[in-house]
């Protein structure tokens, strides 16, 4: 059975932020069973933890005798493993697997970039300014790209899976007014697979 | 024949960062051949570049009737079609997968976040300060995670070259004191693939 580290006792407003979510609707996508590994939240930053997740963050993913944490890596893995969810045509599998990686490299760290800036009295308005811009440039990018496509490859891919996440991301930062992306994110969360997922996770919460 | 876009007209500075350099040993290290795009600096802003990399920057890959951009993706594209430096042990090769993606997504984002600060007169001093710390958290993993390994998955991987770019990054930065780090950097710089890259990588300054 494959497992992942899903954290309890974070706080309510990470709900359906947190990285496990991808790893979780990927399961649910492709309709294979998991368990979760309940961490409370400090915990994660322990030795014995960083030994399967060094960086001291949810999720790591066990499959046999199998370790793996990033979930850029664990969704690769999953897709090559069961051939499902990464396009079999040689030209879409190289956009989703482009676009993937976009998502993780290009869109996400200017995500990060706002986010540790937007609360901190360290941070002086412009600065916070120009960090909002940045990641409104990468964000016009992808808006430009995705248009009124369905997915960013053709068809559904770990791609998809990846940029909703991390767009989500940039909606509850309050910095996303591209609404093509928002109905994006809308239209993928409301897909069946990730309803499940997301149900499975708001239970963590409170516990 | 393969291609990529390289930039000509860029800073001296930027000499061994500039990430078409990772696309660029990646082919010396498997003997493939390959073309330059050479794209002087502005240019890869228009819209007719940005077709070919919708970021506007530098490299996409074309490959017959391909076309990618992301290094992360095209290197992994060509880790699979030649069957070359992803480990064929399912144990090394999920260890190869996890640690290029943290390389991209668990590490360099702390870099572009203490890189956009740094030379910021509108960046406090503190703010500068709490980014170095936290890519100094990462950079402190990776350092634990190496020890006196002489790659990340057991064997030569796209792993290894990706983190040597990203771990180069910090080093051009000043914010990389982990010895063990900067001898991988030098270790694997001294490689003759990366030695023959950087070689043709440099001709491009001045041009």
């Amino acid at each position: 059975m494959n497992k992942f580290s899903v954290y309890t006792g974070i706080p309510e407003s990470t709900k359906g932020l947190v990285r496990e979510l991808r790893v979780r609707w990927m399961h649910e996508e492709m309709g294979l069973p998991y368990e979760e590994v309940r961490t409370p939240h400090p915990e994660s930053k322990t030795d014995e933890y960083r030994k399967k997740q060094p960086f001291g963050q949810v999720p790591y993913f066990e499959s046999g005798d199998l370790c793996m944490f990033e979930t850029g890596a664990i969704l690769l893995h999953l897709a090559m493993k069961h051939d499902k969810l990464l396009p079999k045509d040689e030209e879409k599998k190289s956009k989703a697997l482009s676009w993937m990686f976009a998502a993780l490299n290009s869109v996400e760290p200017y995500m990060f970039h706002y986010f540790l800036l937007r609360n901190d009295p360290d941070a002086s308005e412009a600065i916070k300014n120009k960090a909002k811009k940045i990641a409104d440039d990468k964000l016009s990018v992808v808006s430009k790209e995705l248009g009124e496509k369905e997915f960013f490859a053709g068809e559904f891919s770990i791609a998809d899976i990846i940029m909703t996440t991390v767009l989500k991301t940039s909606v509850f930062l309050g910095i996303n007014e591209h609404q093509n992306l928002i109905r994006f994110v809308e239209r993928l969360e409301s897909r069946p697979a990730f309803q499940r997922a997301l149900n499975e996770h708001v239970k963590l919460y409170g516990k």
